[in-house]
């Protein structure tokens, strides 16, 4: 039987559903079936903090709904990994994970040091942030920026393909960064081509949340280890969530 | 005239707010005026992440109401400052702090090294995390938790008192603190006897957070410092939310 | 077609090694084809750094024997990764792994913070290193040692699993540990009961590293993300090593 | 009552005197009365160790004298806080800052990192050994040097702050700092038209500095919190001073 | 020729020169002239920064005079380094050392961590401090406190011994030290029995500041290699100091 | 009676031997003799990693024929410090030191921060590493890289000599180094017409080595401090060497 995925897009749009679909699928494992979700209503992008905030509260809903729809896993579709924490503190059979835990840890294997791509210099104090908490400070070499927002980077592909390189191509020279993570599931679809241009692992957070996930299920499903209940992660009592509707 | 400050109580019940206003009264300085709210939905305590993505949506609509209201400030009630960057983000003249902040500051200068008392050991990681955001982790020489949760803090004072005691001890002689924060709100009423007793601070959270909120406050006003507009705290457009229907 | 996978049990007896083959098969995946090999020469166990080092010449040895033979990835079995980074610096296709950057990576998504259950005091400030080297000092809760050798761990299991039990209770109790890594390969065949005990991951470091290795492979195959060639692991160049015969 | 505060300019040279008096007084709370001193004999700055080790105990005699004289508190009007740890040592009901410390807790809490202007590359080293005495390390984001000497700050003005705006732009721009520190007392009068001018708070460190004392004191008049005595400043005895003739 | 080296006791009393020199001679190289010397005037002890900073004037002093009798170098003879920095800021062909910075990089090279046994826990802050200064944080497995003050080390020797004994289990056994460093200077003369007992380096602190000196004079005459003078060690300029009356 | 060191280059040439050698007696003390040795196989330079794994046994087999040839001590000729940790684990009153170690322990206390310039940009992951593991990341402030492999070093030393200008230009400039570590050994040779020009300390690796093992032999000697046997240096039993014909 197959591992069914959802793929959580925290932003409350459909368009590039299909696309999305598309791309995942082609990255899968043949144990795996995947489907894509948005948000019912909330922000669009999520380079605020506010809008995190407000989208939280729709990604645990969905979070619920996936548990009780029968899903193995779920990812949280952005780099900002917004409600990870939470969503797996609430969860119980379903296993959630975000595309920044998933590609930071994978860019750590690779190599010395990574560099994560941006969008905005506004994004960079709560992704350190968020890569401290992963415990890999000292394996991130630089974060870069190329200035443009979320929904800007599926326009002009040429330009953000352009942008990019620029940036990598510092990472590389300047900070010497040995693997570099695009920072935005928003710039998937771009991995391949740089790849073969540069000849060193170019993330795509999107695809390295579906290899992760996969990875933890069947980590799951074979040996038991999951997320422990000990400390960050207890959950809190059914009944205290049912006296206060929160559930 | 004085400076409308609110002291908002981040859980969903009112029993409390006379004796924690008449609390705040004792130790406010004369150009302070405080109003004591609470949110109108969301669960009782914040012990769980959960608990704070829930609170946080009605901590922000209440920070929005402030800000109408013409608040100077808004004190956020809770140790884990539950949506204290957001609030600052989306907020425009009002100032918005939270008790951990407020108090780890004060402890990081009143000697070299500070113990924080928790109730639980499931608080800590996310504390750490805290305190690790605000920079202060080398100021941090220990969390010692008395295995009491938020609710029972308040209900057998000599218990929880006792069990203080118990570890403010085990911080000074084996984590050599100098200076006791007691990491939860629902702590308050307990430093003055403690002070007493083991003659160094003891920071009272809700206290902490009412003095670096006037200090603030009197900061901005003499000298227009306030909380950067430049990256973390960049305020969304307001076009967009007004778009998004998040205003 | 199934990956070839060599677990490669970098000391000189094959007495365990149908005993480790069928730990391994019970928990490798569908599309994993396991093989065991050992040193041919060499130490029995690498408590000291000098067996260490003459194993890994053995080691580098059966990495590129690994590759001629068509593995499709190597798994160095001894939780002081012995010959890791050199390892992947001269191999080509052939992955290679290593049983403790597979279980430190895991056990830092698993929870806050994670304890390494050793033998001896003698491993602490290699493993300390290791670890730090992996980028994850911060994840880390403590290393608790069981004062036993390699090769007395699978002698008396009862009395083993009673020291190790002891100091889990120490890691979770003291160190606050959410997560236990049994920090030798040795250690296997005792998680499942103690993970039945105390109701949180506890890591046997052999299935952590081949779960990892299944996965890098999926990656690898998938997305064409491996090892950086550039810096770290920069491979030497073909004709000097064919010039000083070390090929 | 008002709060008397000596602001001690730890150099021994009285000509600005009523300016800074001046400017500080534009700042001061109501509560507030200033009292300005300098030191009787000694350098007229203190960039190299060897003079504020000279300055050191005529400071600490200013700071003797004030207490008897009757003072709430006392500021040591240098960046780089000569005296501040001692004088907290010997004082008694005395409350002594210094203007590092005081701005860059400030600077720490109104953005994510902050960048120091420096007069001298040579200030620098003990400037980031004294930010990590403070524990905050992680919230500094560069020190940026104009090439100018403390006694030559206030002499061009015109050029003194055109080279604070071109180390600000790369501050920004480079090093991504959301917060600017002027650090030297005697970069005084710059920050206002800088601060319109790049819209990000600009640390003046001699108002940091009044602020700070100004809160310190509200703060011990209403909780009695005020320097620890166990450990870093624990009192020397009366009697041994005496003894020796150091009181 | 024979180097000259001076001991500096940074305290204001002579009974134990003698002794101390003897002590000093018995371990001495071939090459090696000692002459000791104390303060004239000031403390007996250094274990409050208000010492300190009353000694380091008439440290100064010493240093410059020494400079003027033209030692090769000057050894300042206490844990806490007083005026180290300043006295290599204002010298100019004598060579500055002291008793922590000597220490610390020698038990850094000889084994994994160290642990330094002091007198107070009031020490323990600033040495803390020192060691991060010198960039060994990391190396740093404990301080041990035994209770004791500077002068009363050398009074019942039995008694000291015997604390220090306890302290040095503790630190091997709970905190894995490898090396231990007797952190005063006052611990002179117990290093060699409790060498014996424990069978790993023991530290005695003026001796290390010996053999470190005499190392760095070896350098720079053979090499040049001396203490940079850009940045940290800059000198201040002679015609200023001559103009402020401090040389 | 003259300690004899053993210059041990690790590589398999002695082309240079006899250069080597008359650079290193130019600069020891008279009381050393200094042997030089090369590999009687295997790499010509230890450029990657595998070619220091395959060294490193030469080197063990050599450090054990200096122990039973009676030197005092043997110094590892590369700045990778291969073999270091293992040569001092399995040796007895053989002294053992590398360049690295000497060179950054020394540059640590000679000012604030050092930068090493190394040849090419692979090896700075691994030096890197080696400098935390030597407790010093905070005394680092770069590495600069010339862009020369080892071997090239020696051929035009008036390109090297201009590289290496130029990187020590931006590493006082842009990085604020005070001290310059020449990051290989067969960087010898240009450090005193460097440290004439730029009047800061520019260390010679192999030299600092050399005085370094002087200086641990000197202290050996007079004190009996040398490596601690309890942990990381911990040697492994002569039995079981025997036994498993690694003796």
């Amino acid at each position: 039987m197959k591992n069914r995925i959802l793929h959580l897009k925290p932003v409350a749009y459909s368009d590039l559903n299909a696309e999305i679909l598309a791309h995942l699928n082609k990255y899968k494992s043949d144990n795996t079936e995947i489907e894509i979700r948005n948000l019912s209503c909330g922000p669009s992008h999520l380079e605020y903090l506010y809008y995190q905030a407000v989208a939280e509260v729709e990604i645990l809903r969905e979070i619920r709904q996936a548990e009780r729809d029968g899903f193995a896993a779920a990812m949280i579709g952005c780099f900002d990994d917004p409600g990870l924490f939470t969503a797996r503190e609430i969860s119980q059979d379903l296993l959630v994970t975000a595309a920044a835990e998933s590609s930071v840890f994978l860019a750590a294997t690779l190599g010395d040091r990574f560099s994560v791509i941006v969008g905005r210099d506004k994004w960079i104090p709560q992704m350190r942030d968020l890569i401290c908490r992963y415990g890999l400070r000292d394996k991130l070499a630089s974060f870069r920026s190329i200035g443009l927002g979320v929904l800007e980077l599926q326009q002009d592909k040429q330009e953000t393909a352009d942008r990019i390189r620029r940036e990598i191509e510092n990472a590389i020279v300047l900070d010497k960064a040995e693997v570099i993570i695009l920072g935005c599931t928003m710039q998937y679809g771009f991995f391949e081509i740089l790849q073969e241009e540069y000849q060193i692992p170019i993330i795509d957070a999107m695809l390295a949340n579906l290899k992760y996930t996969e990875h933890l299920l069947e980590v799951k499903q074979k040996t038991g280890w999951t997320f422990s209940r000990r400390g960050m992660y207890e959950r809190p009592p059914d009944q205290e969530m049912a006296d206060w509707s929160l559930i």
